[in-house]
């Protein structure tokens, strides 16, 4: 018995760790590819990525409101990528899995049963973030 | 001055109703094909229009950030119509003007400069449920 | 009681002559502006085109099967005149109202609810077919 | 001689498998994400679940013909996992090899070559379902 | 025959007041709805309209050759403003009617015969450029 | 010392092969799977095939131009496998690293920021094609 728990124990812990990798994959291949862009030292493109970031900053909307907005638009647009970056934005802003799962409907009628796959993908991240 | 009055009075009661106008003969025009499609009797269609209003009721989210929702996928797909009827429905939920440009803001930066023709319409389109 | 008789007549005649208009004037453009892009004189413009009608040909699947394949596909990617030209080419080949239904089914449940407002320009033009 | 029969055989026979292995992991993958899914407890979102089988069912349009209307709309609009589940669908309802590549070809007429990458996937797809 | 050649420079003269019409009125709802849009005074959407503009300005490319690919964007697209407005620079960038049909043949190869309906509307509006 | 500097000739060496080989995989694949297309032998698959290499030939248009004109359309449409190959055309045809960075900027602003994961995996490609 005492064995049977050190086991689902260290399974649980295994877990964790892969998902923490997945998540940690996702960012650390984010992070080096944007430093690659903005190595290539084009106006334009530095220009956008600081307009991207101020467009979800707090205004008229609240942070959480706007990160939910960022998210529709990217699965009807079925973005894997950038639907994983507003997941975890979500996550931080405390929408609830109950909320999430409100935008995943509204996404998902919109945009036909092309967006399901995309959707897989979505709650199997959202499942990484919450362990 | 007296008459200037007038004129002004009777110049802005004009545009009005041309405002009126467009918004009623988007509505009317929508009202009187979605029954033609009713007309159809085909069972998936009817399941999936029952379905479409389900979807922004009130839940976890409420009504006002699912009209939102529905704006900024609609933006972001580029559907005129789509667009119409859900900056109607953000009209009628009190999003105020600022609260609706900071929507545009993020469809226009996800979806890119190919949303700004149909941001003009947007806009326009806001003006004539606001006069 | 003949009075009225002769004022339906005639009414129905009207609608007649406008839907036919609506259909013709489709046709018209599209042939003018073909015969334009056609004198641009560019060999990859002629051969697409060219490739283009042979596709719908008899083959292992029917003409009919493929203007029912190339209707669901233009609905999806939502162009309204593409949805015109092959609603006619169906109705040329044969396929029933209820039939067209279960392609428009189709197109709203893989394409969601952005298709919707080219669905209502469909059945629009579909019963303008019809008469 | 025996020995070169014996080794082909044995060639073959692990090929089946790594093939069934490629259709048995996109279908496994599926069914588990699509129960995370339904445990959501999403009202619409298992309601459109619902409502997308029942829009291919048999009706004025027979399984097979819904199935390929299914395909092309899915090769339209790039979605590799939607091309893979009607795929099986097809070749289940008996589509011929000849039928499925004039579906292709109506999908990469329509859609441009912007879809051969998914065709490309398509046809790996579909010989690993003949083998 | 003094008379005949009368009324063919005056029918010449009444065709091209009408497309002078068509690439007026199109400017001109573009320069009146922009202006409301800044109206709107939302700084993302004040920032992304100015980083626009130096997008297309000279660099390592031409402006003649950054136009031509906001052209076949825009095609690919299928935003019918978008093509109008990339037109009427590319004209202004000398390019001939030649160099023009080669972008519409890959904007039509790469994006499908989808693209043509749009092509009809570009060829028309360019003619009226030209005239 | 010169240990240090054969450990670093051999690490070199080793990512220039790691680099080749991402580029090599995909070139291979795509050889393969374009064979197994044909082995289809679908005449109008064909014939679009062959109409595609036609439109990058060298016309009124360098081919260098339309090089960069097929790799934008690829970028707004999000279509990894066709940014490569574009990404690969460019590079032979001596389009500069500045160049091509003006050519991801005009895809990122009329297409947003959702065509940037696009871009990561792009520049990735870019630098193994330079390494």
């Amino acid at each position: 018995m005492t064995f049977a728990l050190l086991a689902r124990l260290f399974l649980n812990f295994k877990i964790k760790l892969q998902m923490d990798q997945a998540v940690n994959e996702f960012n650390d291949y984010r992070s080096k590819m944007n430093e690659r862009i903005m190595a290539g030292d084009n106006l334009v493109m530095k220009r956008l990525f600081n307009l991207d970031s101020n467009t979800y900053s707090d205004g008229a909307l609240s942070v959480k409101t706007k990160e939910m907005l960022g998210l529709v638009a990217s699965m009807v647009l079925r973005c894997d990528d950038c639907i994983k970056y507003h997941l975890q934005k979500c996550y931080e802003n405390k929408v609830t899995k109950e909320e999430v799962f409100e935008v995943f409907a509204i996404a998902n009628i919109v945009g036909g049963t092309i967006v399901i796959p995309h959707l897989r993908r979505a709650v199997e991240f959202w499942e990484q973030l919450e362990t």
